[in-house]
């Protein structure tokens, strides 16, 4: 095995390209198993496996800087930067992260998460290389669907125009760059173009033009629509841009690629080298189903993964759009590149007329959708919780301000596990309540979730509904009818009132069946507004715990405690939530307990509100 | 006068060509009249006035549906849409808004503010027309420095992959159009090349070769290469994104422009016309000056405006920028196409190779800050308060998670006045107090500034500095030392104190010399962290008024009422701030008498609170 011999960049240098190659195949059988066993990214980084070994044998880390945008695709790199030891631990708690990490190792150069920061974070760092008169490569590796979003195009044309020393590589492995792609103009790219990639390139002509080709399955035809829709850049628009292009190149091919990258090195300019590349590749059910395999659980390598198909708020989010379309044809759905993510594939077959993927762009996706409903349509725009804040300008300007009715559907709110800091949901309740116009509501378990969405929609308001990633914890009755700004009020007890929202309401049940806690349990259903004449009521003679999955800065203890104390509370409040720091990576119920929400941590709280009261 | 006859669109459309021409020198003798009484967007609206005649001659605002991109270059159209009586209260109190604005006008379809969402909204408008399977034209109004931000991007990417049917006009004010627009591709375009055009492009290029060119003032060829840098975009770029091309053309030509819109409105695709205006046409001191005539206050139309050089918050921001700079060089600078309007004027012309302005980005400009403090430069990105929205997960993720020292300028914070709704910095100290590992600190008067931004730049943290518009009410003594998260108390009282942040404290000095209040009066120098010793300290025998020029929910009142409460305090607590709902247009004391921000509320309040202990 070559890959034992392996433990940092400077000893995949000194390979032979043979040995390079054998690496390659060697890294992948690696990925295939650590993957298996742990879960985590595996499509886009078997794409990746033949650039990162060219990039470490034509960079010398000690001094040059390669940026992951996203970052979930830099697997390989760790492997090759001295980590792949630490693998079995990968995503888990305290483990090794899945995205760069600077705490990790000096050859993370910056951190990623969300796309298409790469370019803008490199371009600073260029032009402090230059500031400081030193002299190293910059080198950013980023996506076909990351580079179409906004920030990249604004960072694109700074760096093109100044014509700041700086290589970006487009790994386009999603098909999804415009057949019109081919216009080659610079003296790079006459080093090669490759035959293979024309050959794809017309398959997937063909079928896109209708003609029969046997051996694509459909769903990768729909993923090269998609990826049509959200990205249409030619090689012409860098040029103009005043990058200098070379490409496409197959991605795959290890010498080409460290030729051309060689070559790149000597420019003074910008340049940009575009590669296709297979995700996927090198593991059969990964390259026939991409986006099963992109981000995925544990699963058995030889069988691959069965979908099983569990209740999750986002699938139940997803039938639920499908069942009120049928109803309501002003109804519109809306995702920035997260279809599937979301749940909306049925309600895109089902009525791809009132679908639309706007690609990574959230900022677009958001105003797009204040001038949807602004023609009296209903759009509902379904997006995890941390990209929106994306769109949070276009939220207050162009849906608050107009006070456009619509509805933000916000999946993954809360903890999410084991994609760790970057993707965590922990603020939204503070960057939405803070703006005017804005309703807050959230499902205490999945059956709420068609109840308020139904709601949501026919409300004639702006309502974000923000739920949580996977299922449930504890069954509990369904809200029985959901009113404007009306708590539920789940059990009655003595001296304590608890306060939760979302899942954390299935914690307060959990506790109180645990422990009998004897305290009043009530679902702020809606976080915005507050239930006031409930809460001045329950108030009276109560102390109050407040439970909530959100920072407390700003988030649901902070509109009830400002609340209370406007009105004169004595009373004693405990709020539980997040503290004032990023939650790392882990499984949720492993950063619930180092969060300090867990029913142990709430039966305490109720004792000591008790003995207050 | 033809103007006094025109009541309606409608009007406009009866008028034949001769006399829309002489139509259109009545408003800029209006505009001029009008706006230097009152103030307000001079340059832009005096460029637009024929493109403004030329779409009310070819649509039917009846069906069709014009959007203003930025909105402050709507003048022409308020005029022309039945307005022209309410220009005596353009920008004040409860008048004529600067922006377009649905209450005022059926005609005003979409509001907007913030540049770079007409496109997006158009869009999602046109998607909802062709849903609604209904039949009317969409036109959107943009600037050549909008058209270039990430969001416009990402919507003309999706426009033209989709062919969705629209117009885009884009009205090129700024000569930031790269030198290599000209390929004139669609049949349209055919239609007419102006020569006038043709010979300014020239001499502009001459005079950018290095070539004198007499008349061309120096503050002049300086904005060309402003816009260069942020706007590098040429005709091809359209094209290659699916759009139809047409111009460029001359936006005066009024014949011109009515010819090639009806062309326009006959295709099926997307159309953007490109024209050429010059802002501050037809009056000669805006033509000469187009900065200063941006936004203006009321001038002697005769003598034009006489820039007065008062002493404001941001020049001194400026002046203490180049006065660190010279001692520290690892000091750099950023802003988003605002040089001027955050006072960095000198620091980009002493410190040029530390100055960066990259545009109407502010997502790329916020990762691009992290992108210098990496490699250990000290950022300074200096922007409105309101703008900063648009890099609100930029902070979090790029600057925040990272924990990248730099500093966050924030200009404008608190009440904006004229601007209204959309330029109010009235939520910063909510959105940025929710992020971990962000400072938040605000000088009580000019002369803290200084002492502040030293600090700031020195602290290896993140640091937000908010300051508002314009000077100051009252001088008071300024900070002796500034020491992370300390307060100042200004004066001891009895009974109750009031904790106040940047310009409140100056309310709250003037209240206590105008009606002795006997209260302590805290400067809260730093919103975040909280000086929690003091703050308990005090909290011990006193009830407690807190004051502050952002909404209450999130904001300071918030962060002191629920650190109180968790340790127990049972004082009493009155927050005064602004309330959940947006601040509109007036002078800044109208709006914060409206909003109860007095020194006689502060007063009543006061006493409120002794009466209590």
């Amino acid at each position: 095995m070559i890959l034992d011999k392996i433990n940092s960049a400077e000893d995949v240098k000194k390979l032979k390209i043979k040995e390079k190659k054998q690496l390659a195949e060697e890294i992948r059988e690696f990925l295939i198993d650590k993957v298996s066993k742990n879960g985590g990214h595996l499509g886009s980084n078997l794409g990746v496996v033949e650039i990162t070994i060219a990039l470490l044998s034509c960079f010398d880390l000690e001094k040059d800087k390669i940026i992951f945008d996203v970052g979930h695709q830099s697997y390989v790199y760790k492997i090759l930067t001295g980590r792949k030891n630490d693998f079995d631990k990968l995503r888990k708690y305290k483990g090794l992260r899945g995205f760069p990490y600077r705490k990790e190792s000096k050859y993370d150069f910056f951190e990623t998460g969300h796309s298409s920061t790469s370019i803008s974070a490199g371009l600073g760092m260029a032009r402090a290389r230059d500031i400081k008169k030193e002299n190293y490569n910059i080198v950013t590796l980023i996506g076909d669907g990351s580079i179409s979003s906004g920030e990249s195009l604004e960072a694109i044309n700074d760096l093109g125009f100044n014509k700041t020393k700086m290589i970006i590589i487009l790994n386009d492995n999603g098909m999804s760059i415009s057949s019109n792609v081919g216009g080659i103009s610079s003296y790079l790219s006459r080093i090669s173009i490759n035959t293979r990639y024309l050959k794809v390139k017309n398959k997937v002509k063909h079928s896109l033009d209708g003609t029969k080709y046997g051996s694509v399955p459909v769903k990768v035809l729909s993923r090269i629509k998609d990826g049509l829709r959200t990205f249409l850049v030619p090689s012409k628009y860098f040029e103009a841009m005043g990058l200098t292009y070379v490409g496409p190149l197959d991605g795959h091919d290890l010498s080409l690629l460290i030729k051309v990258i060689n070559q790149a090195k000597k420019s003074d300019k910008p340049v940009i080298i575009h590669i296709r590349t297979q995700k996927g590749k090198g593991y059969t059910p990964a390259m026939e189903n991409p986006d099963l395999y992109h981000s995925v659980a544990p699963f058995d390598k030889e069988k691959g993964v069965i979908n099983t198909q569990k209740e999750t708020y986002t699938s139940i989010f997803g039938k639920t759009m499908v069942d009120l379309a049928s109803k309501n044809d002003k109804l519109v759905a809306i995702t920035a590149a997260m279809k599937t993510g979301v749940g909306l594939e049925e309600f895109f077959l089902k009525y791809p007329e009132r679908s639309f993927d706007v690609g990574i762009c959230e900022e677009h996706a958001t105003t797009f959708t204040a001038g949807l409903a602004n023609e009296n349509l209903i759009p509902v725009f379904a997006v995890y919780s941390t990209f929106l804040q994306r769109g949070f300008d276009q939220i207050i300007h162009d849906i608050c301000m107009q006070n456009l009715p619509c509805v933000l559907a916000l999946d993954r709110a809360g903890l999410v596990g084991s994609d760790g800091e970057t993707h965590q949901g922990i603020f939204d309740l503070s960057y939405l309540s803070l703006i005017p116009n804005m309703v807050i509501t959230s499902p205490k378990t999945i059956k709420d979730l068609p109840k308020l969405l139904e709601w949501a929609v026919n409300s004639k308001k702006i309502v974000a509904i923000r739920y949580p990633r996977g299922g449930d914890e504890l069954e509990l009755t369904p809200i029985k009818k959901v009113e404007y700004s009306k708590w539920e009020v789940l059990k009655k007890g003595k001296k304590v009132v608890i306060i939760a929202t979302g899942k954390m309401v299935q914690k307060a049940a959990l506790a109180d069946q645990e422990y009998n806690l004897d305290a009043t349990i009530v679902n702020a259903t809606f976080i915005k507004p507050l239930d006031e004449r409930l809460l001045l009521k329950l108030a009276k003679e109560n102390n109050i715990l407040t439970i909530e999955d959100n920072v407390l800065n700003g988030g649901l203890s902070s509109l009830i405690t400002c609340f209370l104390v406007k009105n004169k509370y004595k009373g004693n409040i405990i709020s539980m939530g997040f503290d004032d720091k990023f939650v790392e990576q882990g499984t949720i119920e492993e950063l619930y307990k180092q969060e300090g929400l867990t029913i142990e941590k709430i039966k305490e709280n109720v004792r000591k509100l008790k003995r207050k009261s």
